[in-house]
Formats: C-alpha cells, sequence, structure tokens
C-alpha cells in the first residue's frame, strides 16, 4: 500500500498541467514508490477557472488564496507555478508552515530573493526542489553519468543555446496570464531567467561552477501592448542574452538565448567537448544523444547518434521498448518519481533551492556585465 | 460530469500496459469528451500477477477467466491484449454479449477469423476498433491530411520499411509470455503480422487499396529454443518478409519488414512520392514529418523536416507548446480520445474490425504469394 | 618522367566531361603514377561540337568517325562514352585494333552483346574497364573495406534505392542527345540499365553474386515527344523498376529506381545489415557513411556518422586535409589512377568488361522477371 | 583563343596546391574565360621539394628567391602562400614590381601591415584578392543572394564556429612547414587569424560591417615541442576563441573558434536569423545550405535541407547534373573564375585587400578585447 503526500498546487497554466500531469502518472510508470500524490487542493485567484482545472485532473479542493491553503493540515506539499515575482513569499511562508516545496524555475527575481529562500526551507528542514526538469530527459541524465564516469576526460568547451522564435511579432503583448515573461514586473527578466536558466542548471550540473561572465543583452521590439489594455509600454526585459564564461575547471563556456531565432520553436542544444570525447544533445529531438569517442578505430570514427530508449539507459526501463520514444512531459513524472524516493528516505533531491541559487547567481552575474558592459566574477 | 465507460482488459503486458495508460491519461488531455474509461477489471490466468497489476493503475478487480468477465454487466468495453490466437474466440464472444471491443492488432490469425469476427461485431452492432495506434501519431495524421487535401497529387510510389534487430541472437527463445510473437501457434506468423500489419495498415490509410502482391519470406534462424521447456524447436515463422505491390490507384508498393537489420530498434519508415509533393516518416523520430513540395522556388526549394508540435497540427492544442514533443504513448491517448467521442455520437471509428480485415487480406496475400513464389490477388 | 598512354574519346558529353576531367587531373594527386593520359584526339560525328570540346580539354586533334581514330597509332587507349547500343561495335573493332577500353556503363544492350564483348577483349588481351564509378568514391570504398574484413559478419539484408524525379513532367522528350536514355532503341532499357546496374554493380562488389530475382516495372508516361520531331511516341522504357532477390550468401536483396521520386535528385542510398554491424551510404551526401557496430557498449551505441576525409580512409591521402570533402567527380579520377597503375603492372582493374557482364546478367533477369510475372533465377 | 596569365606561386604546401589545381581546371569549366592561367614559376626556399612540385602540375620553372621571381617579365600575376608574417613584404614588392597579386589570408599580421599593403596595391594599381575562398561555395554564395534579395528581412541574429580538433595532442609541435600555425612568430595568432578570420570575412559579406567586440581567448596546452629541435617552448598563440559583437545593422553575433572540439574536423558553421527568414550553412556538408521561410504555410513549414547542386543556383550550371555534389577545392576555382572575368573587364574581385583589412580590424580588435578584458571598437 502506498502512503499518500497530499499536493497542494498553486497555479494552473502550463506548468500546473505539466506537473499535474506527473503526479498522476508517476505511481503507474514508478509502481515501486512507497508515497503516492494526492491531487487535493489547486488554488488560484480566479476560482472558475481554477474549478475547470480541478475538475480535469481530479483536484479535491479549490482555493483562491495561497494563505488559506498554506493553512491546511491536509496539504503536505505545495507546488508553487505562479510568475516569479510570487516565489519568494509564498515559499517562505510555505516553509514555514512545514510544507515540503516543490518551486517553478527560475528559484527568485534575484540572488537576494533566493537566499532568503534558502535560509526558510534549511532552517525549516522542509524537503525542497526546484523544477529544471531537463536534468531529467534521459539523454539529459545519461550526458551527466558519461561524464561522471570520466569518459570525456578534461573538458575543453561546454556551449548551450536557447532559441526561440515567438516574439518576433510586434503585436506580441506583454503582461497578462499568457504572456507575463515579456513583463520585468513578473518576470524579473527575459530570456535569462526563463531561458538561459535551464541552460546554466544543466550546465552547473554537468561541468560545475562557473567563474566569471561577460554578457551581452539586447531588446529588439522597444514597446509592446499591454495585455490588458492595449496601451503600448515600454518592453523593459531582455529580448536576447549571450554570454562567454569561464568554468572552475578551465573550461570555457558560450551560452545564447533569444526569441527572435527564426525558425526554433524551443531549441535548447548543449555540447560538451572533452580531451577524449564530446557529446551533443538537442530538445527538438529530446530522445537522441549524440557522442563522439576518440578511441574508436581511427578509419570507423564518427558521431554516433544514440536512440537513448533502451532499458540500461536512464529512467527507460520503467517505459516502452527499445526504439519507442517518451517526451517532454516525462521529465517532470522522472522528477516527481525522485523526489518521492527522496522524501520517502529523508533525503534532498537535486537541485535543491540551494542548487538552484547557483543559477541565480549566475544569471544575475549576467545581467549585471550586460548593464556594465565588462567582465563580472561570481561570488 | 463524464459519464462511465467501463473497461474489462484482457492481459496485463507491454500492450496491455499502454493501453491502460490511454485510458487514463485521456480525460486529462482532452476534456471535452463526455465518456470517461474507468478501469473496472483486468483479466488474466494468473491472478497474483494481474492483481499487481491492477493495484499499480487501479483496476477496481481482477478476472482469471475472460468468460466471466463478458458476464459481467458493469463492464461496457473489451479490451483484447491476448496473443493473437484468442482474439476470434474472446471477440466474438464479446460481440454477442453487447460489449465494445478494442482488439490488438493484427485482428486475426487469418482473413477466415476476421471474416467472423467483422461478422459477429456486425450483426452485435457494437462499437469495435482495432488498434493500429500508428495512424494517430501527429505526424502520421498530418501526412493523412496532406494527402487528402491533394497537396501530393497523383501517387508514384509508396515505399515502407519496418525494421528490427532483436531476434538475430539465436539463443532467443519462442513462445512463453515474452516472445510468443516467435511462436507460429501463437502469433499466426512473425514480421509479417507483427510488423507489416502496421505499414500496411498505413499505406491503405494513405494510399489505397491493393490490387497485387509479390513477396518473399526468409526464416534465418532455423531453431530456437522453447521458452518453457528450453528444447530446440523448429522456427516456423517468418523472421523477414518483402514485398512489391501494385496500389489500385496505380502506384507501386515496395515494403520489407525484418528483425535481423542490425542497427535499428523499431525503425518503421514510410515515404510517400507524388506528383506535386512527397513525404517521409519515420517511428524513431515519431514527432517528426519530411516534405518536399516542388512549387516552392527552385533555388531554395528541399525537404522540409517539419518539427510537429504546433497547435495547428492534429491533436497539439491538446498538450504542451511548439517545439516540445510527445511521444509514442501518445498514440494510444489519442486513439481513445476518438474512441470515446465516436463512441458518444454512436459513430464507428477507424480503423474498425473491417477496416483491419483489409490488412489481413494483405498479410494473407502476402505470406500466400511468398509461399507460392508467384503473384498473388488480393481478393 | 611519365609514360604517355594516348586517350581517344569517344562523344564529349556529360560523361565525356567527367572522363576527361579525370584524365587530366589524376596524375596531379597521384603523382606516383608511371603512366599519364594524353588526350590525344576526340571522336564525334558533329565536328563543331567535337573541336569547341577539344579546345576547353586541350584535345590535340578531332576525329569524325571512330573508326578512323580506331586506325590511329598515336592512341592506345578508347573511352566509349556513347549510348548503350553503339558499345558492342566499337568496342570489338577497338578490341581488334589492340587498344585499350574504358566504356561507359551499362556494359551493353544485353547479356549475348557483353558476351561478345567479353570474348572480343579476352582474345585481344587488351586492358578493359568499365565506368561504375561509385565503387571509388571513398566512403564506398571504406564500405567494401569493412565488410572485407569481416565487421559485419554474416550479411542478413541489402538494400539499394536509387531514386530521382526528372522524368515526371510529361513533356520531357525522348531521344536526341540529351534524352536518349528514355529511348528504349538508344538505351536498351531505362531506369535499370541507367540505375539499378549502378546498384547491382555496388551489391555485387560488396555483397557477392545473386541467386534469382523477382522484378516489377512500371511506364508512368505513356507516350512523350520525339526529340526531334516533337511527335508523339510511345515510350518503351521502364520509368521505375524493384526486385526482390537471394544473394549466393544467402541474404536478402530488395533495390528500387525510379525516376518518379518527387524530391530526389540522383538519391542511390545502400544499407547492408549484418550480425555484427551495419552500414549505410548515400550519393547525396557521398563523402559520408553511417555505421553501426553492436559491439559498442551499450549506453552509447548508436549509428557512427563517419565523415570519410581523412588521410587512412581510402585515396583521401591524396586529397586534402580532415574535414574537407571530395565530390561525385573524383570517382573517375580514382578509376583513372587506379586503371594506370593497373596498366604499369599489366593487372586487369574492376570492374572489367567480365564483371559487368555479371551487372548485366542480373539487369537481363530482372527485365524478364518483370516480363514474366516471376521469379528468375540468374544463370 | 584564350590569354595567358601567367602565374608565379610561393610556396608549394596545402594552399599552394589548392590554388595550382584552380589554375589548372578553371578553364575546363569555365570555357568563357578569355584568360587562361599559365604556370610559369614556382618559388620555394628549398630547390628539390619545388622541382617536384612543379614537375607534379607541370610549373615551367622553379625559383629559390621571391624578389628573383618578381623580377622576371614574364610573370603577370604572384601568389602568395607563405606564411603569414611573409604577406606584407612580398605583396608590396609584387605590387611594386606591377603585378597582380593572390594573396592567402589573412591578409597580415595585423592591421598596420594590411593598411600599407593596401596603399602598396592602391598606388601600383594591380588587380589583388585574399583567399577568402569560403565565399565561393556554391552555398555560402546563394546564403549572400538569398540575402540581397531580402528573404531574410530585418537579421537579429549571426552566429559562427569553427571547430577543429587537431591539436589536442600534447606532442603536436609548433614551427617548422608543417605546423608554422601554432607559431605565433609565423602565424600571428591562432585560430583567431586561421579559423575566425574565415567566419569574419563571411559575416562582413553576409551581415556588414560590425561595431565592437567582446572576446575570450585560451591557450590550453601551455609548452609545446620546437618542430624542429625538439625543445619545448611556452606557446604563444591562442588555441582557442570566442566573441560576441554588434553589428552596423543592430543584430547581434556571436562566433567561436578552437581546435579543442573534440569530434570536429572542420567544422565551419554558420546560422541568419531574420524577421522572416532563416539560413544555415556548414562545412562538413559544404553542399547543402538548410533555409526556413516563415512565410511557408504554418502546418507544413520546417527548416529546408536544399541540396546545393542545381543549374540554377551559383556556379552549379558549370559542373555536373542535379544530385552530383561537389567539394571543397571548387571554391577556389571559382575563385580563379571570378579573378580572371574581372582581370579581363579590369574590375576588381571581392575580397580585395581592402576588404580583407576588415576582416584585420575585427580580428585585431577580438585579440586586444581578449587581452584587456573589455569591449573594444571597430575604428
Amino acid at each position: 500500500m502506498t502512503k499518500p503526500l497530499n499536493i497542494g498546487m498553486i497555479g494552473y497554466g502550463f506548468m500546473g498541467k505539466a506537473h499535474t500531469n506527473a503526479y498522476a502518472s508517476a505511481n503507474h510508470f514508478f509502481p515501486e514508490l512507497e508515497y503516492k500524490p494526492v491531487l487535493k487542493a489547486v488554488c488560484a485567484r480566479n476560482k472558475d477557472k481554477a474549478q475547470v482545472f480541478a475538475d480535469t485532473w481530479g483536484y479535491e479542493s479549490v482555493e483562491t488564496d495561497w494563505r488559506e491553503m498554506l493553512k491546511r493540515d491536509d496539504i503536505d506539499a505545495v507546488d508553487i507555478c505562479t510568475p516569479n515575482n510570487l516565489h519568494k513569499e509564498i515559499a517562505i511562508a510555505a516553509a514555514e508552515a512545514g510544507k515540503a516545496i516543490l518551486c517553478e524555475k527560475p528559484l527568485a527575481m534575484d540572488v537576494a530573493e533566493g537566499e532568503e529562500m534558502c535560509e526558510a526551507v534549511e532552517k525549516a528542514g522542509v524537503p525542497n526542489i526546484v523544477w529544471y526538469n531537463y536534468r531529467r530527459l534521459p539523454a539529459v541524465t545519461l550526458a551527466k553519468q558519461l561524464i561522471d564516469e570520466g569518459r570525456l576526460g578534461r573538458i575543453f568547451h561546454y556551449r548551450a543555446n536557447f532559441l526561440q522564435d515567438w516574439t518576433i511579432n510586434e503585436d506580441v503583448p506583454q503582461g497578462g496570464a499568457a504572456t507575463w515573461r515579456l513583463d520585468a514586473d513578473a518576470a524579473g527578466s527575459g530570456v535569462t531567467g526563463d531561458l538561459l536558466a535551464h541552460c546554466i542548471d544543466t550546465a552547473v550540473w554537468l561541468n560545475g561552477l562557473v567563474k566569471d561572465v561577460s554578457a551581452m543583452t539586447e531588446t529588439f521590439v522597444k514597446e509592446r501592448p499591454d495585455a490588458e489594455t492595449g496601451e503600448k509600454k515600454p518592453v523593459k526585459i531582455d529580448d536576447a542574452c549571450s554570454f562567454m564564461c569561464h568554468f572552475q575547471n578551465g573550461s570555457l563556456g558560450l551560452f545564447e538565448s533569444t526569441r527572435y531565432a527564426r525558425g526554433h520553436k524551443a531549441l535548447y542544444t548543449f555540447e560538451v567537448n572533452g580531451e577524449k570525447a564530446s557529446l551533443k544533445w538537442d530538445l527538438h529531438d529530446l530522445h537522441r544523444l549524440e557522442y563522439f569517442d576518440h578511441a574508436d578505430d581511427s578509419v570507423v570514427r564518427g558521431w554516433r547518434n544514440i536512440h537513448v530508449s533502451d532499458g540500461d539507459q536512464p529512467y527507460l526501463d520503467h517505459w516502452w521498448v527499445p526504439g519507442l520514444q517518451i517526451g517532454y512531459e516525462h521529465s517532470f513524472i522522472h522528477q516527481v518519481a525522485d523526489f518521492l524516493a527522496g522524501y520517502e528516505k529523508g533525503n534532498p533531491v537535486a537541485p535543491t533551492f540551494r542548487d538552484a541559487l547557483e543559477t541565480q547567481k549566475i544569471c544575475d552575474a549576467v545581467l549585471k556585465s550586460a548593464h556594465d558592459h565588462s567582465w563580472v566574477e561570481i561570488s
């Protein structure tokens, strides 16, 4: 018999759906888990919309004030799917209420907020994790495994892109439920916190901490209509951001993100070049990993295109048979499965708030560097 | 409020899992559906294993005799996930019991069986469908849409492969729960019914009926151990099968399937060449469709690699956002969603038993042609 | 100092240009060769056009009657670039005149002609070779090397396509200098002799002789204008041809060629599946070879995409540096280089007329099988 | 009848071979040219090696002192294939001697040298060009054409990489004939002048001038043996260099080059993202261009993979037939053909020394920025 982990979800948008699906599915595919999420309550200001979401997914109740939800004894864990500017307040309150916390990325609006959040969860001793979900796509987890096994040797280069094209049209508004990511007040930054944060989380996980950065940002469209009023307002977020960096292991990093790369929907790619081997991955074919092993016999040496769908590859003994791919949403299911396994044992599960703070530090440094036109050390 | 469609599942193997997941998920992503599957019972001879499966997925009860399950009034629809040699008997009994039927592919051991099954469901007037799931991968559905819109013009060529490599090792046994597909008594045929049947179903759907075939089969490994006794026994299935054909629309077909194509796990591919355009798809990157439009300006003409993940492409308004891919299992979810929509309206949903009988006719003709070394007309 | 090999070229079309470039370039890149081609004469009925060609390439003289050219003592080797229906007469006369012969493919209009040609060159003892040039693309030569080293083990499958789309338009004429390949009188057959002959030559080289075939041909456009008169005439060639076969080594073959595969300009592809490894190649990326080695560690196993441009890969120590690709024309340069090396030592260089006769036998059997709708043994 | 352009070649290494092949082949494929190169003399300090080269390629004479060669009246044009540190002196002397000059890239050791060279050729009024050959690969020329036609609209992003892996081994020496590119005295810089210079030349050609740069360089291997003495010496070149930049048209640039990217032999790639369309290219498949046109109907929108081998694409009416690819060396043949056409008309042919000076300015700024850890304006 499984034990319940009662979930209180805050938000019902795109991420609310992805997380809820993970709670609903994890135990089907990971039946060995002791704990099983129970969809206890969903919270949102708009009660009608929250009720529709609750009905669709089977949440037992609806709340309109997250403070009320935090008071409920029948909630064990809180999932924060709000815009970034609410993460801190909710997370600290949730920690104080003794709830486990699963927080959307990026952790916070800035490092100062993130520090407070880390202190709160650590003081309260509550399980905490941030939804940097891409770590748990099997091909990405396999990349981590290969690097940790030493197959790449000394690392020389790490490069990552996150390319989108959905804001090229000047009529895309800022603010509102669908486009709060273009509103600096709600999002904190543009592509840096939204896209680069993913790239940085993976990079730090795979290749270690960063020493310093030099960055460049650009806002191509200077004014956009407000999503609610239609009034044209200055755009304060970064439409594009690139940076160079040194990792602490001596390797060089190069990162770019933009929402103006025509032809790319959500092309997150990374490549790692080591002395002995290299690897490449991209989100548009997330079930594949490319791997080059210099030890291969020279006449037949080439990039191997690995279809990551076999039972001896990460997570895949829980799914189908070789050759049958899984998709985007499975990264969330894996994160829930790992979180539940850690919850059972009382172990922290990465990326914790503290792990995510490292990414926040780099994001802040990137924005400062772009502002100051100078290299910035990561403290 | 949704209405229940009470499901009785027969079998708990790979397909039982894929179908059950579809029943559990369909209404989350297609909340407009009126009917919602309820996992009422799972049936299998081994009660303990069936109980584990029921616990994992939330089936309310377990049966060990499918005849008993068919007697239950609280079962509306029966899902047949047994080896092929049981399809006919169960399906006919289920039809007589007035159950809706969702039957694994291939429909039957041969055309004669299939005819009986068609007659039974048509006489009983029960909803019926066969799990040729690949039709409902968005990229494949998109291919159908493009052909139906006339974008390809007159079709000249249709070619399809289904390449695997999992039986090359001579120690892979035949028979038993995991390898009944190598046992002619349980499976009827080898790759023809297992793999080519998928290729043929898609082909007939996209390109219409077939006039005649010339086929070749081979059994590379002549003896394999029995899965239960370990005793070496002659292999009676086809390890590989190729055939050429004429479609009724005048185009030429070329098909191949094998379990001896080293390097290919489950590489189902098809390509259609028309006067005005061509398209290509493969299961190892099932979220992509390649499309060549001869009307493009000649200097920039080339195969377009379409990442089928946008809301205006089939089924995808129900999933994530552009660039985020779905996987194999979603084909089953789509089939359940379409079946439920048809069930509500009383409409048949393809591929019905009758549709699947066309594929069975071609499979039978292929096996006869290979046996006789001659062309065989499809009756 | 090099020794001259005086070349008499018959024809000045596409192939005349490709061969002449090879004669002009071979010694630049293979300076170790003892013999060096000298462009002594080009022969064509149209003197003006022949003269233009001679001026462009530096041929010393022009002939309008190949019989006259064969009489010249200052011609050592004759290159036959005429339509297929002239190969036999010229080759036999050239052999009788004691000339070395380099003959365009296919060898002849049929096996009977080919037999006569083989007998003539063997009786005369003159060096002879047929321009199945694709063997000498480095990636294809590497495939041969890998198979010969036993890296693939027992072969199960060989499949090849040659897909074009240039005759879909019904206004493309038949006959004449540019489109004699659509005229059965000049070409003997359509895609079978033009395209499949290449596929078969490579297949026999890589995988050995063929036992029997079952083929299907089609002529999609039934009438075309005559290139000279404009008058509509029945089309007598095969627009498309597919065949299945058994190789003598027990493997299965599947071949297809067509000029109606919209989107493919000259897509010659082959794939070989062996017990231990597989390989794939295609002409549109002729500098690459894909290779799958089942012995690779399973978690990092995948198709290797080999960029065949390194000095330890076939022919490439004669060219540039790793990563810099060569192209189509280099296959001819390599054939000339190998022919000159054999000429110096008095060794036959494959594919000789006798080698090419094997391909002719299979082509003839394919056409007979398509005509008779039955399997045909290769004698 | 053609007119001779008498060539004096200085150097006989890799580039000497590539250029000489272009002189020998250009008129075969571009027979409309009025001028035809004549291989008059090759100059190198080592007379024996120069003689071998002359014999292989048909140079009429050998010189050992370039000053002597410049005195010869029978030399019309000088090709400078020496290490970079000799470009200036030879070029200025050649200009003063009234010779046309074809100079290897990069133009010079630095901007100061380059300015002198520009002044010399402009004062003398001699035709001059630099071998930034990649502009004349048909796919790259096609990219230029598409941008100039306005198909991309406003440009947002330009990114380019040049990735190699041949110096990872610490035993690769510096200096000497084969590895002078690792010797700062001969080469001036490492990957910046060798690889990034190519990327920059293309970028400026396609996307216009650069305003400012922020760069980072690294030398991973600190000491290497001297190629002649074997003695370990500090490495003074840059092993890797990345930079960010602003173009004058408001777009952002991101560039990287390295010789430590395991798995990449010579992977020069660029991508341009515009408002209306994007394009991508890479040197490992130099005959292809990828193109994304946002105007395509949305359900079939995708990156088009253009096989640049058709007669209506740049330069290709001079080569084979659709589907048959050309290679690396053809870029040089096209440059010679264009140079000869300009020579005939008295027109400058890009990239002239003055054009190449722009690239030199950016290279110098990149090195200064990396040294100073600050943004540097391009003067």
